[in-house]
């Protein structure tokens, strides 16, 4: 018997990318590669986001609101720029159980709830060679 | 008439990641996460590369090689970590003149040649919002 299946990457969900104004981005995004914007608001976390499709792959430009902590954070300490891969998985919590077997402990106890009601939890980029690695389960 | 076919995004081909030691970034991809390893040199740009497919979308952990200056200088400047979005593009020439004509110069006057043989060209990170991105053609 394998646990195996429940704790496999399905797919890459998006790339997320800090950026400081979100419609000053988009210049980039929509106008000169062609790419249509879904924008949303997280509440839960404080930030706008706005969702590139890509052939069933998103890059999703993430602006911090007031109050928002971590994504400000690095904007002010490295600039706007690449901030973390979101990879889908099955069953968060499985997967989170899973990478702390592995020595890799998830940032939250318990998921969270993250762009479009789905739930998420979080590696830091301490453990995974400088990359912020979201696990996501629609 | 629309020049748009040859001007658009396919797909994103894959997400660069610097890191210091390939082997050992690979604890976390291949042992952790499950994903299986391809490694490759890339004598042409002095780098090491192990890509790791996720349903299509690949993982490209990049480590560079003796004499290599721009990811030893990113790794140098910032740490490990994301490095660059590739998107595939039906012709990398036309895409370029495209992305020149919008105000986004390409880093090369000519296209190199890149991982797999494919043709590569890239946008500065100044001119995208802190997002180093590859443009590559099969």
């Amino acid at each position: 018997m394998s646990a195996q299946p429940t704790v496999s990457i399905t797919k890459i969900d998006h790339i997320g990318v800090a950026v400081k104004n979100i419609d000053n981005a988009l210049r980039f995004y929509k106008d000169a590669l062609g790419l249509a914007p879904h924008t949303e608001e997280i509440p839960t976390m404080k930030l706008k986001v706005a969702k590139l499709d890509v052939a069933g792959v998103k890059i999703e430009l993430i602006e911090p609101q007031a109050g928002e902590e971590s994504v400000a954070k690095f904007i002010a300490n490295r600039g706007e720029g690449i901030h973390h891969i979101c990879f889908d998985v099955p069953d968060v919590r499985e997967m989170a159980r899973h990478l702390e077997s592995k020595g890799y402990k998830p940032l939250f106890p318990e998921p969270k709830t993250g762009a479009g009601g789905r739930t998420v939890n979080f590696l830091s980029p301490k453990d995974t060679n400088g990359v912020l690695i979201e696990i996501s389960q629609p």
